[in-house]
């Protein structure tokens, strides 16, 4: 149990940073490449352009992604993720999987 | 993106479920089979007894383990996931994985 006491720290940071509110779906709209503030927020419409500013926060200081500022007229910005960024899609594609699997919502019907 | 929004919210739940304190390490502690209160308690040893009882509760609810209760004298009582539970494996493995190669802690030495 050594090791996974050790990793236990670890495994917990990133299973809290990714249940953030939000915070999945940006980085799955990122891994499609990089976008700018804009274009994130029209693809996620219930959130809250105070609450991306947030979340790209808090995703740039955890390494997750990196903005990158273009020198024109008018300035360009875009958000990118990172090596460690994008190494997240494994882990959120299993998560996901299980997510479909086992938590299917009471009021989907079963149509076919 | 209609699809990732209605899925956004169980992907939530299920990282906000996963990211408490301690529940990774008592899942994976059951991945192994069947357990009484005091095993688990002994194998994570930086938890209190009522941590684990919280947890336990929280667990039950979302259908991840079961309470089984053998009447015998004294009464025995395990602690087992359920299907739902153990398909968190390959989930929690590739969070793992990301959380080992991306979070090495700072501390650690680079020894050979």
């Amino acid at each position: 149990m050594a090791e996974n006491q050790k990793l236990c720290p670890m495994f917990e940071f990133a299973f809290e940073l990714l249940g953030k509110r939000w915070t999945g779906l940006i980085i799955r709209v990122l891994l499609d490449g990089p976008k700018r503030f804009k274009e994130i927020s029209a693809m996620i419409p219930g959130m809250s352009d105070k609450m991306l500013t947030e979340r790209f926060k808090e995703l740039e200081a955890a390494g997750i992604l990196t903005r990158n500022i273009y020198p024109e007229t008018p300035v360009r910005i875009e958000y990118e993720l990172t090596d460690k960024g994008r190494a997240l899609k494994p882990a959120m594609d299993k998560v996901q999987d299980w997510a479909e699997t086992w938590l299917t919502p009471p009021d989907q019907n079963n149509g076919e």
